[in-house]
Order: C-alpha cells, then structure tokens, then sequence
C-alpha cells in the first residue's frame, strides 16, 4: 500500500485527555493520518474542533452514524481505512456496532464498553464480520513490558508460579467529582462508568497485563472492593487475589486514594527459574532476576543486541533516549495497522492480532464483572466468564 | 545504675546467624553487655563456643535450668540481669518460662513461640511476674519507620485508610531444605518452625508493622497461602487480606520463592491526608507524600532537624552515614534495658513499653493462626484471638 | 493562521538516526507537515526516501538548492514554511546559507556548523536576515529542566554557586568506528566532526544547559582532552573547568568510553539558597534540594499545579503518563514555529527565542574551540570568543 | 591469643562525633575491648566521660603521656595492646608520637597530622618502629568497595582509564562555623583543620579510594579551590583533574556547600573492558557494567557466592540486613587488631597491611599539599611528594 491508511475518530475533543494521545499516537510513525471524526456530541463543538486541528470541514461530521454512512459511499481511496473510539466507556458499543455494519475496522480505548450484554454482542459482531479489531490496553506495549513477554515465551524464567501487579493512584483521594472535574466526574458515575470504577478503570490493565507476558488465562478471582472516599457509590479501591491457568497464581491491588502515587503501575512476574519486575515509573527499564545471581538492568533501545528482535521492532530510538506512553499507543496502531493493511488488500488473510483484539476486551469486562460479584457476595472466588 | 546490664544468652552459637545479631545489637552502645549463656542444647560445643567469645568459664553452662538456678544465686551485682533468648521456635518457650519463674526480665527472638497454647500461658506467665518482656520485631525500629509511627501518630497523614505490606524473598526459590542448609530445613519442618513457614517467618513481620505504624489492632484475616516449591508441607508464599479497627484495610504479601528478591520487606501506609513509604532495600529513607505535592524525602540523620525526637532518639551518626539492622536490634535493646533498670531499680514502676512486648507477640501467633484457618477453611474471613 | 505550517527537510534519509526523531518531533503536535526535502547527497535514495514516506514527488528534489529555489517560487499557500536541516556537521553551513538566503527559517541539529570561519559568517547572515533561526539543543527542553530554568529565574535557589554537569556515554568504548558503523565513523573523522568528536558531540549539550539553567555565560575555560582509545585522533573523553559570570563555576565531565553508561547526562546546579538535580535516566524527575530540609521530588504532569506555568506548557500528558525525547524536540519545533507564524504573518515582529538561537549555536562552536584551544596548550585557562 | 585486644584512646569524649563511631566500630565483632583512655584535654572531663562508659577509674589518664607511660609500664596481659587516636587535626601527631615512642600500636581517624613536616617525621618513625600504624579511610572497608578493589585487582574490568570520583556535602552552605557548631569550627579554622578544609576532610576519601580500587597511584594533580560562603578562608568547594599511572586520568569533585547534599560520596572506575560504580547513598549495591551488556546489581550480604572471598569476609549479615558505617569501621579495627595480633605474638613477622597504613596517610598528606599549591599558582599541574 502506497499511502498512509486514514483513520476516523469518535470522541476526543477539546478537553479530552485520551483522544489526543490516540492522535499523537496513531500518527507518530507516519503510516496512518487522521482524516474525518465526529469529537464531540454537540455537533458544533465536534466542527468546531475539527476545524482547530487542520481536518477538512466536508470530513467533519455530526454523528457517528452519519461518519460510518458517508464515508462508506467514499472511493475506497478516499475513505477513511478504520474507525478510533476514544468517547466514554457507555459510549463505545453504538458507534463500533456501526463501524462493524459499515464494514470499517475498529480501535476502541479500553475498556470495551459497559455491560456484559454490549459484551457479549460485540464479540459475536466482530467474530461474525471478520473484522480487525483492536483495544488500547497501552501498558503491554511498552517495549519491556513486550520484551517480558518474550522472554516468559522463550522460557528465561521458567514454569510461571506468580503474578503480581499493582497499580496505585493518589488523584481521586479527595472527592475530586464534587468539583466537576471532567475525569472524576463520569469516572465515579456509575451511569457512565459501569459497575465499577476504580478496578473498571485501572485494574483491568492489571488483569490484561498478568495474561499478556503470562500467556496464561485468569480464571477465578477473589475480590474487596472499597471506596474510602465518602459519599462515593463506585469502588476507590481494590484487591483481588486470582487464580490462573496451570495452578499459577497471583494478587492485583489497585487503588486511586494512594495518595500522592501517580501511576504507579507495576508488574512483577515469578517463575521456577527466574523473575522479571517492571514498573511504570521506570518504564524502559526490565529487571531481571535469578536466584543467586545478580540483578541484571534490561534497558531499552534499538541499539541492545541483549533485547528480543520483537522488543526492539517496538522502539524508535538508541538506549538512553527515552520513549514514553505515546510511543505505547504508537505500537498498538502499529500492528493494527498493519492488520488493517492486509485486510484491506485481501480480507481473508489471517490476523496477526499482535495488538489486543476483541476476547482481551471482553476477557477485561468479564473480569470486572467477575471481581463485583465476588466483592458483593463477600468476598468469595467467582469463576470468569469465558 | 553505674555499670553495665548483664545479659545471659540462650542458643546461638556456632553456625546460628540471628545469635550473633542480638551480641551485636545488644552490647553496640555500651550499655550492655554478655556474661554468661547456654549456647547450644549441646553441652561441648556451648562450653567451647563461650569460651570463644572470651566468657568466663564458670558462667558457661549445660543447660538453660542450670543456667536459670545458678545465675539466680549469685549476688544481684553480679548475675545476668536478663536473657536473651534466641533458639529456633520450638525451644522459645521452656526457657522463657524457666527464666521467668527465677524472676529474670526476658528476650525472645520472634516469633514468641510454638504453639497458640504455649502463647497463652507465656502471657499470662509475663502477666502474672510482671517482669520486663521484650520481643525483637526488628524491622520496627528502623529509625525511618520510628519516624513513621511518630507522624501518623500526630495526625500528619490523617485517618488511615490502608495499609499495604510486604515481604519478597526469594531463598527458598528452590528446595533448600533437601540441602541440608541449616536456616532453611528447620523453617520448612512443622516440628520446628510450627504450622506456617513463610508466614509465620516473614509474614508476622508485616503484620507487626502494620500494627505499630498504624496504632491500629489487625482484627480479621482472609488469607492464601501457597506451598510453590513441590514437596513442602508448610506455605513458601502468602497473600492475606486484612480489616482493622476504625474500618481501615490492608494486604499482606510474602514469599520465600521471589527469585532473586533478597528481604524487600516494603511498607506502605494511606491516610485520609498523605501517605508513607518505606522499604528495607532503602531504609534510611521514608517517602512522605500529600496528594497534589512534591513527594518528600525524609532521611535519617541525627542533625535532620524535621525528624521527631524519638526518631533521632534512635540514631547514632548524622545523616549520609548508613546505620543498618543491627542498630534496630540495638534500639530495641536500648529500650528494654531501660525498662530492665527501672524494674532492678523499683519493680513497681511503671514500663516504657516502647520494644515489642508479650501482647505484640501474642498477637504475632494469634495472627499466624488465624491466616492458615482462613487458607485451610478455603479463604474465608477469620477472627484473631485477643 | 489556519493551517498547518510546511516544513522542508535536508537529511535524515535512509538510515539516519536523527532526521526520523526531527520529523516525528516537529510533526507530533499536529502544527507542522512535512512536504518537501532533500534527504540524501544520491540523488536517487533522497527520491526512493520521499516516496516512502509518502511525499509528493513532485516536491522531492536533488538538492538543496534547487530545494530553495524551487520552493521559493511556490505561491506563499503552498511553499515551505522553514526548513529543517539534520545533515552531518560538515554539511550544515551550506544548505543553511543556501535557506537564509531564500528567505526560509532554519532550524539546525546541533552543533550549528563546522568551524569558526563557518559560525561567524552564519551568525552574520542570520542577524542581517532577521529570520527565525533555531537549533536542537534538546535536552533543555525537557519540562523538568524548563522547570529548572524557570525556578533559577525566579530565584527559587538564590545566586548560583556552582554548576555541575556530566554526560558519560560508553558507546565508542571500543574501536566502534573500525567496523564501519556509521555513527562512530563520521563522528570520529575530524573531516566530518570537526576539531572534536566527545566534546563537541556531547560536552556542547553540557555547556548549553549550564548557560540555559543559569542565565549566566560561561567565560573562561581550563580542558583535558583524551583519546582513550588507541588510534584515535579525536576525543572520546573531556574534562572542563569553567567560570561564568557573576563567580560562579562549574565543571563538564563528557566521556565515549565509559563502559555501560547509556546516555547519561545529568545536571546539578547549586545556589545560595537550594540547588536542583536532574537527570536523563529519570527525566521527569527534578530534584529540589534546601540544606537542612527534606528533598522534594518534582515530577512532570499537566496537572502538577506547583510546576511554572512554562513548564506546564510543554507537556502533553498528567504525571505518571511519560513524555520523553521526541516530545522535547516538539517542544523545541512548538517554541520554533511560534516564530515561524508571527514573523510569516509580519516579519517586523519580535522574536520569543524562547528555542535555542544563532547566539547559543555561536556559543557552542566557540566553547569547544577553547576547550581545544585549552588542552593543546597544556590545560590552562582560555577565554571564549562571543 | 585467648583474649579480647585491650585498646587505649585519645580524644573522642563527650560531643565527639567520631569518638564514639570509633568504640563501636572497634568493639563490634567482640575482639577488641576499650580499656583506657584520655577523652578530653580537659582532664576532669576526660575523666568524667570514662567514668560515663564504665571504664575502671584508674585506667582514666589525664594526658595522653601519663597514659602511655603508666601503660606501658602494666604487665603485657593488662595493658593496652594499642591506642586509637581520634582528635581533631592539629592533635594526632603529639600522641602519635608519644604511643610509638612507649611501643605501642597506633590507629589515628584520618587525616594522619597536620603538617607535611609531621607527616613526614611520622612516616620514619612508624618505619623505624616497625610497629602496625592504621588510619580510618573507612569508605575503602564497605564491601562493595573492597569487592571493587578485588574485581579491578582480578582484571574483571580491564586496563583503567579514567576514575570519577565526588564528594557532595551540603552542611556547609551557610556560615555554620559563625553559629559555634563544634564540627564546623575546628574545620574551617586554619589553625585546627590545616591548609585545607574540604579537600583535606573529604576530597583526601576520594583521593585514597582513587588509589585503593585501582591499584594505581595519583602521581599529579591541577586543582581549583574555592570559598563560596564569604569570609571562609579554607575551601569549601574543590575540583582536582589528576593523572595517575599507566596513564589513567581521573577526577575529584568535592564540596561542602552543594546544598540539601548529604554525604552523597560516589566512586566510579573505566577499564578497557567494563567499569564499576558505587555510592555512598545506595553502599551495599556495587554496578557491574559491561559496555552491550545488562547492567548487573551486586548487593552485599554473606550468602552471595558470586562475590569475592575478601569481601565476603567482611559482612556479618545475608543479603537485604543492611550493614553500615559502622561496620566500616569495625572493618579496618578487624584488619588492623590481626596484625596487632601477630605482632604482640612475633614482632618480626609480616604485616598484612590489608588496613589503610603510613604510606596511605603521608599520601594523603602530601596529595592536600599538591592540590593547595596548584590552585594557589593558578590551576596548574603540580607533582605530588613521595
């Protein structure tokens, strides 16, 4: 394909924090250009906005469905290649029922979407349209985090015995949805949110990460949720001990009330031979242990002979210049793309799916679901729908 | 009191690691020092390794009754005025017991004991004497975790939501036992180390913590416990839930097989108005942090003026020259002498109380017992006898 | 101005490191497209190049004259905006002059050109034409250190004192540059480095940032110049003493062959009331420190409220989301093309400068030649041109 | 010998810093027991202070004379076996002198006198004594450090080609010594601390641990002093370009006004074939670096079989139970009471020497000298006296 593929977006206007790093992130490399997008559910707004950022007013549309109908009658040349979802999570499954029905392939910023039901529909959607279908579970495409999964494949550490993941957050300590703020706001509102916030939010990249460099499934869990914050309805907090494929096991603690953490996610995975350990705020470093023998610094950079062939196709820069999450997302379009290349030239060629596809999405709304009921229930071991 | 306390010993002699750590810790600050023990339940080799530390030969003795009998006839400024007892958990409570009835303040290495029966009658032995009773839960008194306690003690991180505590290592990452090494076969046998390895080795440890920095009583478990390496009776690895009073929450994690983890104990504790980090592998330093602000580095040092007192209370060098784990043993014995030369003095006085005492080291095995009824009954809330 | 800006390139085909890092820096706030360059000396590669990246032939040319020419003839709608010019240091004065006097913006990749002769005819020529004219010293962009020069200015820390920066690289440890590898072989070749290879690559950065972050300028230099590596007729390792205005001193410590180090420059300033550290190994970190008080981590983030408004402005993501280099160089090419837009609207306006200016890229050259000057002569101190 | 090195001391009463780090550090491994000494010129103080650490009463001298004196004339099995000397500068050579003179074993806090004139009175006499002199360079006796010597001694790293060596302390950023604190008086007044004040204190660590790792000798230094706080007639500030054998370089940055800096000492070395890092902030972890290699983590602890046997021998605990500043002394007393050892045994065997001895401390001596006279000449080169 001689050109870069061209991409629709929904949501992502002024003032949403996600839609834009899907924009830096989608085009950074060169291969794919933004050209319509409906931003906004005020239709002036989203023409407005669209305006801002140099799109063609005739590509500026004022609903989805208007987008998914227009740019369907366009010369395949002309029309846009897939479809990026960055609106709120209850309002992911309308506009990916459309794209599937107009035959456009679909990114969606995780989760999912907002109940099992849209869950369960949107998998049968895809699998039944053969469509590439992506979710931007970013953590797992930083390039250690890629290089842990390559080195658990290739067996460095072993039959894997535990998975530990935490992800603390300060900024919701306060009730920062009293003051309207935006993020807060639908984040803590379970009309918007779904059924659970905390968890929902940050704890399913927990739960897609254990899978991801693990290669093994979840399949029970044991939950507390909590919210500390008075007056909230939603969980601030969570902790679930998990079951996994092969006896392994392992513990996610989130949190958004750890005051004064930003992000702090961190993975650490134990084998019979070995450990890995990585964390957000050392992002380009991979620690890797063997009992009785020195840490050794897995860093990254093109330029590490030591790092996997599929660690260093995910970086952009020699080591000591640092890539960062919009590189992330970078990776995550990148192999869609990709997808999208080959599905375009022949729709019947098999998927790479080395990007997170629709049963890591529905896995994550399951998992959710999964984590609630055991809370409710008391905190009891729930198996996951499959 | 114009001279030194005298200390008798029980156990740790040739080969013993945790044995030379109490001399060490005990007579650093010249306060105290060692004149008489039984240092094996072997009569020549405890003879031959006393007169190795240069003890006179007549306070070397056969047995810990002998030694109990003798020193307690000898003029009070001449006999030990407490004993340090530091044999492996099956042999806590015999000479504990012995050493109160002639009326000698005691130490115990922890855990307090072998059994949840024993632990009873110890306590209400102690009780009933009313002698000095001193357990070293070391990692408490590490000055950063002094330091801690002091600020939520003051309120300067508000009502405590969580606390998150745990425990990495990775020595027991395979069967060490079948070596014959000496600290892991005595851990891993029921006979010896009692009914939990990895949780009542290292996991205690975080449950005290817990317990003093907070001020906060530990009042129920929902623990699982996982014996990883193929072949162990008792848990390597130990993940528990816990309530406290005043609604906070906190987990526990431990493990023996987190290959290339050496003694990663890390402390963390939530409030309603900032958080505190602390970790083993950096223990000088405790991370001070209010959501919204700069994260604060709090170091150790005598002339750090914004330290508590009781903080710099516990150092002995300014800041930037690193005082290590035999200083906490040390600080815990500075404590206890204290009480020791009140009690020689005027037993009626009141005690400081500020070392672990007979209730944390009830509290300890109360614990332990708890956490594998929860795992044993299938992972499910349980209550921690007072 | 509605539309993007337009930005021509010279350099950076097929293969180059740094043009891709320009490229996706300029373009990743969606202000600037690429359309036109000459990318390569073989005329054939610079066209094969263009098309892959998805060019228009029509605007892909032989060279860069013709590159101006042609432009310059383009309508004002369509023609470049500036160009970007990211060739090897021998080959920066000739397109630089052939733009300035086209009536085009430059932007350079450090260092500004080849030697004095060179610096002094182009700082002439740029401050005859007027037009904007920048250079990627890039490091300085990062927010942290924008906070760091922020925070002097203000006088957060009081009159400087000293400045130390260090920068080791271990990359050329080894005779990299006799296995052909292209970026050792043109940096150790004095035909197309210049008169340094360690200092004038690396030690130049050092030297900026000490000017950037002060305010102050460096007047005076004492160097030691090593070539570790036998064969070499140029540095791979530099030591520099400096003394800049107002009493302040500061030293630069640069090195190619110190084994294992990636990239890892780090810059600490102290003043009479505080100092502040940073490094590129945690680049979203600013250490601020006040003798006598705890350390205070300032980490990057949108929503960081006690970072400068400066800083806030050159960020893209809330804290725990990390940016890095290619972002720094946006934010060079953002300050950059805020020029470029006033001074196409009316070139009589003032210039922000708020980038790295022909003044720094003068400065730079004129410090390595006294750095060399110094070490030729047998370390003793030696002025620098202004 | 079947009993515990009697030792004598000189200085270190009460608010005597290092007095007191000396008893801990020597009477730590329960080898050495303090058992007379003159604690104060003051000798009601002395006398009183030696009374307050339970020393006998007639074993409490009030000049350091009489103690020698009166020792020396004790039957061999009561009297001091050697003296520890820990007063300031100006102090050490007068009881130096006397102890050598009455027979005795000396070990003086460094640095070793006051003048090049009494150093090198002292370095003959020690020589035609023959008796064991040790001085207190203590960061050389952490074990990462002494690992370092012993991989650089193994060639693990190569020929040496540079050694980066600082010194940052802050707690001389304000005019301290105006205030009366005791430490900072007696260092910047020439009378007391000498031509030098932070090169002599701090920058002398970093010359000695140049030549301890590497084996190599400094044989020329050009240095710049500076006195930032005003009225300050010693340095306060001092940078040190040195050139050593087989033509290694290296560098020294100290300071004592580098404000909100503890005691952040850090040690670096380059070989041809990897390089060694270490600090004083982080002193169990030693980096092992190998350029295109993971960087690997040494930790300290006595379990860990991939160090070195020397450094080995001098933990006392397993990985992850910090040892410290202590310890480090305890260290060089351990070393230094072997000789004293089998000097007390044989007066005609070897020394191991394995302690910083006289050569050591007249190098230091004579390497201040140098450094002084090239920043008084105007930062010129300058040889350093054998």
């Amino acid at each position: 394909m001689d050109r870069k593929l061209k991409m629709g977006m929904v949501g992502g206007g002024s003032g949403a924090f996600i839609g834009g790093i899907h924009r830096m992130g989608a085009q950074l490399d060169g291969q794919i250009e933004l050209v319509c997008g409906v931003f906004s559910s005020n239709s002036e707004q989203s023409i407005s906005f669209g305006k801002e950022i140099y799109l063609d007013e005739d590509r500026l549309y004022k609903t989805f469905d208007e987008m998914m109908a227009c740019e369907a009658r366009l010369p395949i040349e002309q029309r846009m290649d897939f479809v990026s979802i960055v609106t709120q999570n209850n309002l992911h499954f309308a506009p990916a029922m459309s794209a599937l029905n107009h035959g456009f392939p679909v990114v969606i910023d995780k989760p999912l979407c907002f109940t099992m039901d849209e869950a369960r529909e949107l998998r049968s959607k895809v699998k039944a349209t053969g469509l590439p279908f992506g979710l931007t579970y970013t953590y797992a495409y930083y390039p250690m985090l890629i290089q842990a999964k390559a080195m658990v494949k290739n067996l460095e550490i072993g039959k894997i015995r535990k998975v530990m993941v935490e992800y603390p957050q300060g900024w919701l300590s306060d009730k920062l949805e009293s003051t309207g703020q935006k993020q807060a706001s639908w984040r803590s509102d379970p009309q918007k949110a779904g059924i659970s916030n905390c968890f929902g939010d940050i704890g399913t990249h927990c739960g897609h990460l254990a899978e991801y460099v693990s290669g093994l499934k979840i399949t029970e869990v044991l939950a507390g949720l909590n919210a500390f914050v008075q007056g909230r309805t939603l969980d601030d907090d969570a902790d679930v001990l998990f079951k996994m494929e092969q006896e392994a096991k392992g513990v996610i603690s989130s949190s958004q009330v750890a005051q004064g953490d930003e992000n702090n996610l961190k993975f650490r995975i134990y084998g019979e031979e070995g450990a890995l350990e990585w964390s957000n705020t050392d992002h380009n470093t991979l620690l890797v242990k063997k009992q009785g023998k020195p840490i050794q610094i897995f860093r990254s950079g093109v330029d590490n002979a030591f790092l996997h062939e599929e660690t260093r196709l995910n970086m952009r820069t020699p080591s000591g210049h640092p890539e960062g999450y919009i590189e992330a997302f970078a990776n995550i379009y990148r192999y869609f793309s990709d997808d999208v290349k080959h599905f375009t030239i022949d729709p019947t060629t098999n998927r790479s799916c080395k990007y997170p596809n629709i049963d890591d999405g529905f896995k994550g709304m399951a998992l959710v679901d999964a984590v609630v009921a055991s809370s409710v229930d008391g905190n009891v071991w729930k198996k996951i729908e499959e």
